[in-house]
């Protein structure tokens, strides 16, 4: 292969040494990893990356992920010679510093040209994945034979961690199955990890693993190569396969005694180390952040490229709405993320009904009901698709051969489903949820955890959310996990009680965009109450409402409740009604809704000055106390489940009306 | 091959038919497995597993592992035919019954020979991973040229859907590093998911990527013939490699609609559709549960079997004892899972110092303490061993020719890690400890709460336990982290203050044999704290104490804090009480703990009559109004970090004394 020019090896330098530099400053970061990788993103963003660095949101650029986000300099340094306007020097100098746009590692949302949030292991490829997906079938929607409106590639750097990480092997195998050829992964191969070589732990063949996957896999013997690299993204461009593009590099490349080894992953570089390795890669050692205005124009013809490929784009887009007006329509407005008139008609309303519906089985209603007038809304299961009551209708699978289909079959692959769902959600012209057995949202929670963190408007469905899963067992039980979603900051939980609550929570799920929302559905049928005497079920927008305040006088007993355990407070209550008890019902589908509120509203609901109050929830009583206060009482489950029928289990857990009477009279006697 | 003999196909049938009638009677379960699995379980459990079903706990058995969990009737017929006294057929017709011994799925300490608890797929490949290195460990550290004290082999039959699940390839890669060849995996390939079959989202070549991990792969292309089977676990035996053996199966075996079809996976067979079964299969329609005397016998010569096996092991540890005294002892005293007198005499303890350490660096001297006086004790770290502090400096690494090294690296695996860890303690022999970042606890959440179903003595050791961590940003700050493993039951979670409470900390961990410990550990440097001012640290093993009542009368604040924010509250405390003001400041290291204790305790450390209370927790406030009550205040952080110097963030985030004597004068002013 070619040698590097000169000139190239300036421009692959001013990379390396941003990154070092700012790595030194900062007294803390991570570069070896751009030094290492620096020439594999040299050539993709100067000659393969269809971006426009004027326009970072433009919808049809390609997508680039740096899944080793602890290599964030490296990303940091491009966006800045790529003439990201934000994205000044002053940011690299302000490295890990309080509110720069260059946090330790990337941030979606926070800074422009960030695709996703990386920095927990394998999430990166795994949010590729959902990426290349939202391509593929948005390509398969809109474009037509004559114009390609949607045609992007997503391009990933993944290190060892990522493809040790199991979530990296659920989303690559799935990539495989549906042969996504628009995805492109560089596999950043430097044998070295934080605790020392890669034979230590990882001596497995990744390339026959990823043929295994139905990947294309390609060799870069040299990762400090440009030309090398171009030809192996040739070869990946051109073949309808997903391609690993395996690069021997050399972590921390440059540096005089660390290169190659594992110190140069996180070691901050000693004034030594730095001017050795910019003596011996030929930079200047003077100044500190040293870009030549070669380097840099050279860097900022993405601008030029940018706007022409961004213009180009947009021409065909207005030829395309002049022949297709009402796709053109559609899809500008899915891309500008915005919902369409009226859609919230399209919300189901039910009738009361005592022997009731599961709220899995309405939200099943509702999915198919928003499907219909919202052509960006999809989703899927992890294998689970009936348990879920998440089968999409009108619709058929996302497979190779039928992209155009809404329904993605994830496998049972929950981790992967649901880095997918947040790639789904940031890239951008789709409203995407994801759905298992609540108990299993433990097996995606770093990804539950990113949606948060991200502002990413993913929708979590999960159903089966208490120990009325019955037989199945505590295994398949959840008690801790409403505690522990709602445990998450920025993370909406809704547990609605009853059909229209599914109904209104589904509405705050769908409008929610930049955030994420998480309903709790129940296996079992409850009740549609009756909304003519009790409160409407909107009042789930504000978290918690009164249901109703039954009996004779002002209120002696507040009795909370979510989802399902909603109809034993209401029971008890019409009881103690009849007794002569006054009581109030509050239905508390979302804490956190709930909280946004103020403070005049909450008391109002909650009547703090009523001291005999009582909290009914079939799960952990963590946080709970915060609603009861110093002397009420609770009906929780602080332990685990047990198999049994479910009926049964709810006696014997203290999970019915009787035992909540017992305890209103035990608060009343005080 | 050989077909399988009358007989053979007869006591085939008694497994496959003790378990759909169990399911039908049940109105619940799933036979689709057992049906289609059940010739590969009865070559197994009639040739080659050496187990005595009358001492269930024989040390030296192999281990069998139904990974595919679902299917536990498989398991329960066996244990029930192989003459295991508990699982009567009583238990058997009281499948998924409230209080029986055979849950929905199977359950680890709940019933005797089930090995470990599955039913979330893919935890039990992992876990039998964790058993094959214990195995390969003890057998390392004990046997001797003469005398082979360990030698087991562990079985698994794992579905699809283990095969899917990203714990299983990061387990199965690593079992294919470390060469584990006594680990045999059946692959129960029967092309059948829950929402259809594999080609929907599982076509890739599975065979092809455990090559690629280093496993021999073996095939039996007719997973009802006996004679193939057997041949395919004498292959796997003899090679040095785990084995994973391909099984061409047909779920749902037999039923005349439903074989090989996705609806035999958890439908209740119909009258029609069992009896079909029997009749197609030639097993007497009548009565329900019917088993032969002839085939029962046959599974029974288990017992006779057993009991030879075990006694020639008995023999041989005798021999053994006699030949090597010191080893001997140690070797039962170690199976007994006793631990040696005076062990606590090694744990450290630490004088007062302002400068301090961080308490994960304080956790690294104990571990290397206790490791000096418990052989048994192991552990490893996914990739952060250094910044875990978890290297136990006088073993090596457990690799492939140093089986008898004690620290293990497991790559960036944390769920595998996690439920390798669950196997290491399960195993019996050993006590165990996995070591990540505390953010990263998300990653093998599934698996810390099948420690705590399980009653597992597994120890968690959770590093860089809050916004402290600085730099590396949110990504890296655990904020929900606290509240989300408090709210897992039977689970301890320890936030030691000082370095003292660390060493009583390790204590309790390495005591909790049958529950599971979590160790929530600082970054950076808290003081040690001067005994003699304040309460001792052994307060801890009672989850709160009162550190010292400061200040001149009766106690007019509650101040409250856990880990390294007790140093926030302790120099306010001191700053207050100089001002006249008589304050109580308690130390939390473990909710609980601290729940545990009598009402009366609790009240005396409380104070609850004093309504000027203060927590201040580095996380979010989920819990904290159990403590504070209605007139309380927190300093907590209900909302993600940020990339910056830990101090700065403190600063920015109210972790101050400052921000603490604040709220402390607030709630002295009302």
């Amino acid at each position: 292969m070619q040698a590097n020019t000169p000139f190239q090896e300036e421009a692959i330098n001013a990379i390396r040494f941003l990154s070092a530099d700012a790595v030194q400053k900062a007294n803390s970061g991570h570069s070896g990893m751009p030094m290492g990788a620096a020439a594999i993103a040299y050539t993709l963003f100067t000659r393969h990356l269809r971006f426009n660095p004027a326009n970072p949101k433009w919808f049809d650029r390609d997508r680039f992920v740096l899944s080793a986000g602890h290599g964030s300099m490296l990303l940091y340094s491009l966006l800045y010679l790529s003439g990201y306007e934000k994205m000044t020097m002053d940011q690299l100098k302000q490295f890990r510093q309080l509110g720069s746009l260059t946090p330790g590692h990337p941030e979606f949302g926070h800074t422009e040209g960030v695709e996703t949030t990386t920095g927990p292991l394998g999430q990166g490829l795994a949010v590729a994945v959902g990426m290349a997906i939202a391509e593929a079938h948005l390509a398969a929607t809109y474009n037509t034979d004559e114009h390609k409106v949607v045609d992007h590639t997503t391009y990933v750097i993944a290190g060892d961690g990522d493809l040790m990480e199991g979530v990296t092997s659920e989303a690559s195998s799935l990539a495989g199955h549906l042969g996504l050829g628009k995805l492109i992964c560089f596999y950043d191969d430097n044998n070295v990890t934080i605790d020392g070589m890669t034979t230590l732990a990882f001596t497995e063949d990744r390339a026959k693993r990823y043929e295994a996957y139905g990947w294309q896999v390609l060799y870069v013997k040299d990762g400090n190569n440009v030309a090398e690299i171009d030809a192996a993204i040739q070869l990946a461009k051109a073949d309808p396969r997903p391609s690993m593009i395996c690069c021997q590099t050399v972590i921390g490349y440059g540096y005089p005694t660390w290169g190659g080894k594992p110190a140069s992953h996180s070691g901050i570089p000693s004034k030594d180390e730095l001017e050795g390795a910019k003596q011996a890669l030929g930079y200047p050692i003077e100044p500190m952040f040293h870009v030549s205005d070669a380097v840099l124009t050279h860097f900022r013809e993405a601008l030029e490229r940018g706007a022409k490929l961004e213009k180009e784009w947009e021409e065909r887009l207005q030829n395309y709405n002049y022949i297709n007006p009402e796709k053109g329509a559609e899809f500008r407005r899915i891309m500008a993320g915005n919902l369409p008139e009226n859609w919230k008609d399209a919300l189901p309303l039910f009738p009361a009904n005592e022997k009731g519906m599961a709220t899995r089985s309405v939200s099943g209603k509702v999915i198919n009901a928003l499907a219909g007038v919202l052509p960006e809304f999809v989703g899927g299961s992890a294998d689970l698709s009936g348990s879920n009551s998440t089968v999409i209708e009108n619709t058929t699978g996302f497979q190779k051969g039928s992209y155009f289909g809404r329904m993605i079959n994830y496998g049972v692959r929950e981790h992967a489903m649901g880095a997918i769902n947040n790639g789904l959600n940031q890239h951008g012209g789709l409203i995407s949820f994801a759905a298992t057995f609540f108990v299993f949202s433990d097996y995606l929670r770093p990804v539950l955890r990113i949606s948060a963190l991200s502002d990413t408007g993913s929708i979590w469905v999960f159903t089966h959310d208490s120990i009325m899963v019955g037989e199945d067992g505590p295994t398949h039980q959840p008690v801790e996990h409403l505690a522990a979603v709602r445990a998450i900051p920025n993370l909406v939980t809704l547990r609605p009680a009853d059909a229209n609550e599914v109904s209104e929570a589904w509405k705050i799920a769908i409008e929610r965009r930049n955030a994420p929302t998480l309903l709790a559905l129940t296996r079992q049928n409850v009740p549609v109450f009756d909304r003519e005497k009790f409160a409407s079920a909107n009042g789930l927008e504000k978290g918690a409402y009164v249901m109703a305040d039954l009996g004779p006088g002002p209120v002696q007993l507040v009795l909370m409740a979510t989802g399902s355990e909603v109809e034993l407070i209401v029971k008890a209550a019409e009881t103690l009604a009849a007794d002569g008890v006054s009581v109030r019902v509050i239905s508390m589908p979302s804490w956190e809704l709930f909280e946004m509120q103020p403070k005049e509203y909450q008391d109002e609901v909650l009547l703090p000055e009523v001291k005999a109050r009582l909290g009914v929830e079939a799960g952990v009583s963590m946080g709970w106390h915060k609603w009861i206060g110093t002397e009420g009482k609770l009906i929780t489950i602080d332990r685990f489940g047990a198999s049994a029928p479910s009926g049964i289990l709810a006696k014997e857990l203290g999970l019915t009306v009787e035992n909540v009477l017992r305890k209103c009279r035990e608060l009343l006697a005080k």
